[in-house]
């Protein structure tokens, strides 16, 4: 926004024509590949790299994609619900890249390394929750954070979850994946005084309805700190929660 | 059923005709009352006093419905959601009643003496939640049952809950009253290994839905003791409680 | 938690470090296998054998589970939602184990004799609800309990029902599944004078909405004994069945 | 429909020419008082008076319909949801009216006396399904047929149903009002064999989400000879009941 | 039911023991064959024939049950629902049997004519309903019924459901099957004055939600007339239309 | 956005500075009233007066936006939902107006004349919709629309609608009030060739949840030229067919 | 319609008799199939060619279909929806055909020229809303229109829409095609002075349930130009912005 | 937690008794009401003080708890959903209090002054939506925080929204409060790389569903940075927000 400035000071000082200016201002942002326009300076306005959803896209898409980011400067591009084969064509070409089979999360380029002391927590309910907590956690990984893994810890074995208190309550942020009656965000933040993200996860079977219930528990936690994302998303929640960890050393 | 047996027995002795047979098997159960048939053996069928439902009811109706079953021989009537009018009519027209303004129940006759050590625990998440938690706990009282009661004790604040763990731990069963999350049964759940009936209440806003969210989650509890009953249905959690209470000295 | 008392005890008579016992209150209750957290002295707090919910887990992690359990002194465990595959693995392993295929469960050890003469009745409506039927009557058995099944006993046939009263009125407590309506647990409920814990089932089409019909429909029942539980979980209610059903020789 | 035939014979005998066929084809059917237009023929095409439904009418509107309808030859206007200023309007400008209080049904006109034996059977479960059971009633007697009732026959009470199985098993046609689980449609198809409409009622509280759960359950019907009108639709399965009964003699 | 009186007179009459009464009256009415109980004089009481539902049974349940009813007496035995493989087995077992390909129904022995003139319409709205609409027609063929199909008339082509006016306004019952918006009904309904069967499908996309949609609109048809089954059941409504029109002759 | 362009040229030629062109950019398009931003120049960008949601407002707010837009150069303000209340409060304060009560419209200042021949043709299928059809038949007047209203028009007499087929095949646009099956647009779809404005109301009971299935009929339509808005939404759905009626001058 | 004139008058003049008549009325606006009755009169009526709806029509239905109409004198055929299979058997058969396969849809025939200057533009949200914006574009250049593309515009980069902005301000008429939360008609909807049509699209997953929360936030949308279609209809969507778009030339 | 260790030392050093020690660790951490059990040490817990839902509380309640947590050192006490006469009776008893009327919050003691330079961006949609937005401004700033306001930004007028980026790309943390479609969070997402925490309003109608349409919309949020609160959870978006905000200056 602040450029809007910095190109009308180009106009009035001849340096830009009109026509240039009106042009830069529309066209600037991004490349177009056809089938996607590619945000190339997201990183700068975004703080953070591009992230390719790669469900929804052929492996020559992704891979062209994350070519075009890398060409232009990124240094990390996280590919994440990757499909094996998409990471496969990435490495056939060449590309350096790493893949999160339980997080489904292709990594190309290198991981930064997280040059604060401060983590962020990633606690899971039961076994069934923990390809959705891991994607938080390599999501957050990616973004240049610590995380500590709290998992398998339900409610129902309230023990279990306070064996961990400290590595709860030391977080700079908490994400949270739970299915079935998603009760684990009300617990866990009545433990600590940081934000929780809470994730619910499509596991369970009947009246669970694919993760709708745990959603609606969420959304009605009597902890304040609870905040709720998309089913599954736990790209979305280690996202956030690494935004927020990173004021730590601001 | 057994009385089919005796009934037959009469007729094939000659003491009963055929014709006196058939309207006996079909009309003795109950007394109708034009607006109602009240069900005067129930008693004895069901091991309880009838129940007066008092909501939809108008307190005439309540009232019939109540003197005729004291004059067939219960000895203590409860009407649930009972209207502070029904109670005042019952009470102007010189019958034995009591009221239990917070659980909304009118109790005519006098609340048997419970003969049980044994007790049942009943515990509710947050202020709100008390009136259903209170109906449950006084409908068990009047089915003869010690009771316990732990409230005001949500999973945010989890070392409340764990404050009162031997009420929990020592109950015959457990009824959790909770709105919003619905998240305390599960945690009860894992600390007694009794039953446990989760009553969802209509206590939230938003996305509570009046209490579906409680109910939906409740039904997915982790914890495989917790059924549930209709959302603000504490008569109906109470009442089961003690006839599990009630097995206790069979 | 009394437990909790013999630490302290411990800690003042120097038996014990204040190090050892903060760690000892945090990491004894489970094994740590990786993919889970196994309670290895469940049996005591919660009264039953641990049960391994398997149909999130490879045939490995059940295996691990349950010898773990085995091990530790468990006599029975109880897979429920087993895969063939997983029975064969750990029958291959040389393990002790049965298979109740139409009840999905996979029993490791030897099924406790049942010492009460008190039983659990397992009712269920139409022919396709008997495998959630089944779940419900081989969990009781497998908790030690003697089960009566009333199968194929729908509303539209109340003869049928009615033939099996007896059964149905002499029992401890009363499970019963049912798809469609959901009409079964009221009628059931009218005739006894013990808990019934519904079970809906996802049998249908149309507006049943796999099992949910049936839900809001026993969650309505008139019958006050009906709590209900998941759709399609026979084995919470055959756990919460038999729970009730111990009562009976305390 | 036959009325195209005969005025197209009109137009070739001349006794009609091309414009009036054309407006006549268009414009007779109703006469339009600005705020509705009156069916004045549909007795004739329908078999049946006009029905009036007054909840969402002022009276002078229902006054007006219905004073149009008498003019046009109806001996019989019946006003449903009427509200009593509406009665009490049609009685004091001089029109013979009789008002159904329960049923909230303003008779206008006489009813027509029954003159077939069949009769249709009117089933409730419980006192509060009583308005909507009456407003069938009422409406079947108002279409010429006669009416049994069997009130507060609920199923978790199976023999107080059992005791009126005679006149459920004679009747034409069958009309169940139910609300809370309506699980009465069902056990009533089972014990007879001609059409039963069900009419969710709006009884209950909760998870009846005002009938809705009722009328799901009922569309579950395990019983085949069930169909189903709206929630508190009293009227409408009156009529067909009335529809079905009428044909008895023909 | 009037059976109970002819048993209490031979027990009155010394020609039937009180147990040997008591045994008729609760096993006479079905005979168990492990895996469903068959109503084997239901053709007596319901009017018509036992009918399978063949989708939730193999081939060899489907045998067996129809093998029986036919060896206690029915002259026609219908599957609905019937999985090619079940028709194959019935044939190779040397029973007379016919496939209704579209209707997806199997018709085990024959067929009964059609005594009456009087005959049922069945409506579909586009060619994706027909399968419904077939299995109406002949469920109600073999209830003994005359058909008349109106196929291919969807609302929004008026004048091709006008130009069959006279074959619905015909009709002594009428089915309508429609998916989508569910409108069919509601006009076809406002042609004639006979019952109006409506049968949801689940035709259509996004909003439709498998039928649910047309469903709720059909509920609520502004046509009297109109009663709801549930979705996809061609067979329920032909039936119901099917005892309507057996009243023409009574 | 052409006016970036002037602005951009004006910095060029040296009229305007970088900081007063930022501002310009940024503040010039709305009046900031402390509660609300009144858009000004509206009229130009978007071709229609400002229209204020009277619902949501105190007469004091509604009057002070209504004013501020006047004095911008709007010749005509409409208010929609307008309360009594307001339209007193802007007629004392001397302004002129005029109060359409069915469709609680208020119009301050003039309504332009029609200058087409074209005209919308306004649908509705019963009484009860007329305010929502009102509300759609006003706001195109508003917006200098010819408009022909055909009114309780329902589906289930459909000759009535048959009878204004004219009106209904001559119009530029088409918008339906409907409630309840929400049937009508896919009839009327039929009749014409141009688009037709779906509005679903919240008129019916039970099942109709307030507009609710009437709403998703709608979006089933068999008819391709239907799209639609909101419940109730009758200004929506008259603002659009205004804008479509428009072009037929252009 | 106005063909009844035409008609009545022939038979006044004795040049068609009443029972031709009668039947003419009826009979001629389509042919019969069998499978389906094919409206070979519809071009005229609706102002363009029959569309066939291929998705639930086997190849040979739809190329019967398409075939009827040509030979009934139209100029271009739209299958949508349509498989593979029916274009090669189309194509094989010696018809002209071509197939849009983003779009699904085969067109037989030829595509008639854009006459008119206007043109409608297509705006997509994601890269996974383009087969159905593409079949909104195709649908309307099949209609006669030209069209503009604006894809990959989603809300979250705002720049990337305002750089199109120009394209869709100079729009007779805008299809937005989004799914997830469904925000970008409410966006284009402020900054263009046409009707929207909204596509909500099956795009996205957990809580967007499959277009569903996409539809309903398209219903409130706070622009007052948005009108919606059903889930993934992009077909409707592109057929009424081509019928807005021909009135820019009457 | 680290106390646990604090009072096993003191019980090590014979300081504390067993008994002692098992008292202090359930009993110590809230003051018993009666009506409530009141955290008197949470604000060392959670760093924040007690907040106080109002709206489920009778001014008396309020009163006490306020009282209790002021006499245990909180220096200001927040209650929301305040009703004005649980302020006033806080005031006439002497309490230093204010009432943000809009926010409806009751604020007893004083307000911490902002000690960092950082601040939080509170964006609403509508004029309606304020006094949720409001309720979030006023958490923040009674959790020490600086806020910006940026209100009645809808996205249909994007220009509005954009004159103020500046303050929403400066802010530490966002909350957006929008109802309708709920679109607002997405765009903002787009322009700022901080957390959004997006509160859905009840504010709407037809099928905004009370605010859950916004809901679901805000979950399906194509901005990565996007999670959310319950409908009309203004304090929960307020709270979390400060959380963040907070760790700017460690």
């Amino acid at each position: 926004m602040t450029d809007t400035k910095h190109i009308l000071e180009a106009v009035r000082d001849g340096s830009m024509s009109v026509e240039e200016a009106e042009l830069e201002l529309r066209s600037r942002p991004f490349v177009d590949l056809g089938f996607a326009r590619v945000d190339t300076n997201r990183r700068t306005r975004q703080g953070a790299s591009e992230v390719i959803y790669g469900a929804s896209k052929t492996p020559e898409q992704s891979l062209a994609i994350a070519r075009t980011l890398m060409d232009n400067g990124s240094e990390c591009v996280m590919i994440t619900r990757c499909p094996r084969e998409t990471y496969d064509l990435i490495v056939s070409e060449g590309m350096e890249a790493e893949f999160r089979k339980e997080a489904r999360i292709c990594i190309v380029g290198r991981i930064p390394k997280a040059e604060r002391r401060s983590y962020i927590c990633v606690v899971s309910a039961g076994t069934s929750d923990m390809p959705v907590a891991e994607e938080a956690a390599v999501t957050a990984e990616v973004m240049g954070c610590n995380v500590r893994r709290v998992f398998d810890a339900g409610v129902a074995g309230i023990h279990r979850l306070l064996s961990d208190a400290d590595s709860i309550m030391g977080a700079s942020a908490i994400v949270v994946a739970a299915g079935m009656e998603g009760a684990l965000p009300s617990v866990v933040g009545g433990l600590a005084d940081v934000p929780v993200i809470a994730v619910p996860t499509s596991v369970g079977y009947g009246a669970s309805f694919e993760g709708l219930t745990a959603l609606l528990a969420m959304m009605n936690s009597c902890a304040s700190t609870v905040s709720v994302v998309n089913i599954d998303n736990g790209f979305g929640a280690g996202y956030i929660a690494s935004m927020i960890d990173r004021r730590s050393i601001q």
